[in-house]
């Protein structure tokens, strides 16, 4: 049977934008108990906004560098029921998962990249005489992860697919210049923290380092084509340096997040408030002065 | 003492309406891991609308085919300090769990039927000097589901009751008539696919085949009374096979959902939004025209 | 390597206020999967109100007396990256919790006295080179509650501190007269039921019992300085002992709750709404006249 124990094979992390109204997700949690029984079930969320497949590979490649041994079951699934296909891609494995399961619709790239890229993958069949179509979390993908957990090769699961034909997201919106970038707000958290599409890397390029000051400038959304605002912010370490927390003026601060990403923040305030601004709007950060310095903004 | 591991006795299968803005299923949760230690919960929800003991017995029910072998604690119980009974219900077992326990307030009877019917029911006692009677998932049903999930005997647990005498709850309005049906709406789910009470076995009765086409007439709950709306829509297998995904005019779809129930839907818009239903209203589908044909509304 | 089954080391009990949109409590929950393999992760809860370090502690408090063997893993932290300390906090253990991982910001504090008090502390230091110190629940806390759980010695985690030395929340509200008391709110749960700050013997020692009516003094928060109402109550047993359930004028109750504290209810209706109260709030209960007694109210 291959099965193993749960320690041995690792566990199943499990993501979509099932909710937890229902009991949907609780129905596939189910069935891998039934199919991979002693398989620790890592629920990442299951509150990815319906259909948005962006937000969902957003949040499984932030959550990968931190995922051990396993298989990664993903469903955020707009096409179920559709010709899409249903998909395993297989992962160098080792220390971190060696799969991924879900949908080929671009949910699954970014988590594979951040897991090293994918050493292979396998189109999922529909079980035979199997005429429900509309819950493949279910119905095709759970078992396939249970599979995968309990031992079984990739290869044995269905038919070959070339990794590169994988459907593939279109990348964010990102321009890095001299001393200014132009990035696509990649997500909003709980927070309202703002992280950007730019990475640490990114900020250094432009000169974005800790004590230095920035302009933020956003889209206002007015009936003016094209209106925008700039908003002063300094970059800093950590939300408590910086002032005016949880008052009606926090001051804006940029930093590298916990994703090595830069992100506009409060401390204790909503950022994404403060600029107006929400996932897939793209802003500018121009770097205004470096610590100490005389900028253009200084 | 009767303790197994958890991969032999299953799992704890567990629903209730106690949200998770709380720490009270956490707090369940904390019981059964020192109860039944090594025993894996699986939630199935947590968000059953307060006091709906309705949603929570569907939602009971639908999940039941998928549950393996355990035990099925499901609370939502707003009767908790009232004469109502605390029960444990004895199932066949074997593949799906083996009890289901809960207040007799109806919650567990569907559930208790797609499973293949009680085989046995006890009430349960309050522990004795017990003065604490207003969290009894807590204090009573948790400690009763351990204990069955490590083996003890159903009859252990407390006088035995005819599971005929378990409270029922009414059964939903269904009328199956030639060409047409007329249907509770039983779920609204995330997406917002409408759930009717009738079976793909009730729209092949009325000739609903995919393909063909169907009107729905909704109450339009303004001031006149009786007053409705018909709206078309056309059966379908898959969510993927209706028009106007996402637009202000989504195409309304039949189709047979993972239930196997008829549910009205659209391609990633909320149908119930669509119609103006909720849990409880009525419906009629009306099939118009096979597919191909030229029926009353062809 | 000290590792042992996780029914052995008891569970791992993680509360925060990250919220359940993001991945955030979910990559703490791989983090723990992967350096504490086969430990049992129970959520307590994470919608924890953002930064609410009060709430957190008294969903601790409530849920400690449930706990079994583990650690106490909580992250209410709207201080992280600033100079506050990063603890662990040694308990007696036994059938309960051996210890408590979190910010030394007054979260653990109540949870530590119900548990029998802390026994040791130490400083949680941050990785060498870490420079990322914005999810410190992820890279300091969670590390140190799965070295705990695998049966790390508290005193090879950090430096060690006097537990007489760790942050603590200012008392609530509570003063208890003669007939009366004034107290503020703990907690306004998913019911609506209003948590006081008053216990059951509080209760008695002004004299209230079951049977008794009471009277309830709410600020109104109205213009006028001062200013108030006064909504008649009785003392009951359990929800179901009160009149007019989910009608719009319920009678007001007071009981004792599951946590031994006296909470102001109604029966299926949110007595939160009809007091017009919310936590932090602080109100009188007069106690008007005992059971079958002529009273001041009487």
């Amino acid at each position: 049977m291959g099965v193993r124990a749960g320690g041995a094979a690792g566990a199943v992390f499990f993501l979509t934008d099932y909710g937890q109204a229902d009991e949907l997700a609780g129905v596939v949690r189910a069935v891998l108990a039934r199919l991979a029984p002693g398989a620790p079930v890592v629920d990442l969320t299951h509150e990815v906004p319906p259909f948005d497949v962006r937000a969902g590979a957003l949040a499984l490649e932030r959550a990968a560098p931190h995922l051990g041994p396993g298989v990664v079951l993903g469903v955020v699934d707009p096409g179920v029921g559709s010709p899409r296909r249903a998909v395993a891609v297989g992962l160098a494995g080792g220390e971190r998962p060696r799969a991924l399961v879900g949908p080929d619709n671009g949910l699954l790239g970014p988590a594979a990249d951040a897991l090293g890229g994918a050493t292979g993958a396998v189109v999922l069949p529909r079980a035979a005489g199997e005429d429900q179509v509309t819950f493949d979390g279910r119905d095709v993908f759970a078992p396939a992860a249970a599979a995968l957990w309990r031992g079984e090769a990739l290869d044995a699961l269905g038919e070959p697919l070339d990794p590169a034909d994988l459907v593939r997201l279109a990348p964010p919106v990102l321009e890095v210049g001299e001393a200014s970038l132009r990035a696509e707000v990649l997500w909003v958290d709980r927070f309202g923290n703002v992280q950007l599409a730019a990475t640490a890397a990114d900020g250094r390029a432009v000169g974005a380092v800790p004590g230095c000051r920035v302009e933020v400038e956003v889209a206002t959304g007015g009936p003016e084509e094209g209106a925008s605002r700039r908003v002063p912010a300094r970059m800093v370490r950590a939300f408590a340096d910086l002032a005016g927390a949880q008052t009606a003026a926090p001051e804006l601060g940029l930093l590298v997040d916990a994703n090595g990403r830069l992100a506009l923040v409060c401390d204790r305030s909503p950022a994404a408030t403060v600029l107006g601004v929400r996932s897939g709007d793209v802003v500018v950060v121009d770097v205004a002065a470096p610590p100490g310095g005389r900028g253009a903004g200084g």
